[in-house]
């Protein structure tokens, strides 16, 4: 199976350095950031590897996987790209120990397409091990850490949040959401049994807090790990878990992971993506940035526009690019269909290799995708329309 | 009406600098320290008014109460002696503004007559203000700052102490039992709203955090500033709150008063009481010391034994007492009888008259308190026994 990486670094990124030794000229140079709450900078998602300690997916761990079922194209193209104790979730599994799977979303806004990358991600993994999920709506992370947010505010957007994973077909019979200020009397004993084993000095040094940060921003991370022991809360069976996320949330997990082991607990499996682009040519689709964004309730009009406006690889004038060609590896165009939008690997490889030769305009990838984009986020809208009546199903605290 | 002051220092304590001026020397030589959590040294109370920054019950207050029915002797005697915003309280009462009362208890342990005294105050104040009561068992709390103990121990607790409350004959038309992690769905908003207005600095200075405590600590005030909204809570509505307690308790609700004005909401008004003597001839009745303490649950024999043994004011001889006298105002014996158990002031002062003039011998004195004492407790366990029935009534959680 080939594994195509053309978004591991960025063009011209070289390292200087052998990965894991600590040399203050290279962090000067790739000068990013990653924590749960801040993305900045241009991400060395390897060097993230060794700064974080986790595994990169290699060949064998893919192999295997492809034994399970065809593999996706998020595995395939390297954005899901690291992980944590896969094999033994697998060995697991193999030995008829099933996991279930956990992960989650902050309710600050509504969804844009860079939210439903990983969730798409998980019902994959869903529907191909038949995992139970609970998925986390953490409005309580999100009243804490944002001045301008009500705790109203951060639950209401949890339960419009909820129709965009509904509306993702997740099996309701294997998923539950879990709004945390809905289900606190549910995760507090278990997050309480996390709190009391983790200090203040240790989310100093995995989040960076300070003596300015409130008292429940340092205690919020007990609530995040609480439901990967959810199958331990709600039948008191240590069944193993599985977590896909984008690599920022890892700080969390990797507190949860070290707490695991002292409560006698099995230590969360991760999966970790990369971050979505952003349609004008950042690192990461943020609601920061107007209108490099595209959200689920978007209409045609809307995904036309910024497609339109979207950072392409292409040259300053059609003539330029018919004779030089075009950079499909900074195109955002085409990071949406490395990404998502085009699961046919020939397809896409084609679609690079005209852009590079300057057979195919900016123009025409614009227009396909869009035409995509709307196709999709018309069948979502639907299926988004309709979770509302399924909504009470999918909640945790309706159904225990 | 006459207060009587005999423990508000230890005999030969001089104030050698004037209250409010910081002296290295005089924190040496009162070398005391009172935290929610930890009670040590010789307490000089008027000195904690200073650094906690309350105000002393004076004879205005004291001669206002009495407007409202007979003082009890807890005020009286000095033992309920400090005070924030009583004035305040009572002049919204007067326009018809009711309050409500908040008390609570962490359930490390079984109940002492230490735990009983501030509860046989709020009764009184219940019964004559005719305000609801919402009395907290921090099991979280306990469960958190106590390493030997489980959650399960701490809930468990929880019950069996609410017991000894119920006991006290608090009406259950006007009171509910808050146990922490059973009311988490009801408390977590308002903590919630209470943590993102408290840094981790602010619990530093307050109750002397370090790097090395662990996050649910740090986050705990906010559960126990919680109750004091119960009715913006439950009601929305912004009723005044009293809170009687044990002044090791303020440093929590003086965090939750600043918060309190934060968020647009009354301040809760405080009446503090001293510590409870321990049988041994401490400070304070604590679990700690064994045979310091008598239990609701102890036998007339156990009673008896811990009497016996109990510290007195006496002399080394029979002979010698008869000539010089006991001296009252170190006597252990004597401190329960002015803290609970002598409600006549008179019989009281005519005790500590005939000791000084060795008129009464400690043996006559131990025989008597142990007689108050296991009449006392037989009612308490009979009324104990019954609460077994009443108890589902007085739990919030089954109540809303």
């Amino acid at each position: 199976m080939r594994r195509e990486n053309y978004f591991n670094k960025s063009p011209g990124r070289k390292h200087l350095f052998s990965p894991g030794t600590f040399s203050a000229q290279r962090y000067i140079m790739n000068d990013f950031k990653v924590t749960p709450w801040e993305v900045t900078g241009d991400i060395d998602y390897d060097e993230l590897i060794v700064r974080f300690g986790t595994k990169k997916i290699d060949d064998a761990l893919m192999e295997r996987l492809a034994g399970y079922g065809p593999v996706h194209l998020l595995l395939r193209r390297g954005i899901v790209y690291s992980q944590r104790d896969m094999e033994w979730i697998l060995n697991e599994y193999d030995k008829g120990n099933k996991f279930f799977l956990y992960t989650g979303r902050g309710p600050s806004g509504n969804i844009h397409l860079g939210h439903l990358m990983p969730w798409i991600f998980t019902k994959y993994i869903q529907d191909t091990f038949g995992a139970n999920l609970y998925f986390q709506m953490t409005d309580d992370e999100k009243f804490l850490f944002n001045d301008s947010l009500q705790l109203k505010d951060t639950n209401r957007l949890a339960y419009e949040n909820a129709l965009d994973v509904i509306a993702l077909g997740f099996d309701v019979k294997k998923t539950k959401i879990v709004v945390d200020t809905e289900c606190i009397d549910t995760l507090y004993p278990m997050a309480l049994e996390v709190a009391k084993r983790v200090t203040f000095s240790t989310t100093k040094a995995v989040f960076g807090f300070e003596n300015s940060n409130n008292i429940g921003e340092i205690f919020y991370t007990s609530i995040q790990a609480a439901p990967a022991f959810m199958e331990k809360i709600l039948y008191d069976k240590a069944t193993p878990c599985l977590i896909p996320c984008g690599i920022d949330q890892d700080p969390h997990f990797r507190i949860t992971r070290d707490v695991a082991a002292m409560m006698g607990l099995p230590k969360p499996a991760l999966l970790h993506t990369k971050m979505f682009p952003g349609l004008t040519g950042g690192d990461k689709m943020s609601s920061s940035v107007p209108g490099s964004t595209i959200y689920t309730t978007d209409s045609p009009k809307e995904v036309k526009k910024k497609i339109g406006n979207a950072f392409t690889g292409g040259a300053v004038t059609v003539e330029e690019q018919r004779k030089n060609g075009g950079k499909p590896e900074v195109c955002a165009v085409y990071k949406y269909n490395f990404f998502l939008f085009e699961s046919n690997d020939e397809v896409l490889a084609d679609l690079a290799d005209r852009c590079r030769k300057g057979e195919v305009l900016c123009g025409e990838c614009k227009k396909a995708l869009t035409e995509k984009l709307v196709k999709f986020l018309e069948g979502h809208q639907e299926r988004r329309e309709k979770a509302k009546d399924q909504i009470h199903d999918f909640m945790l605290h309706e159904n225990l």
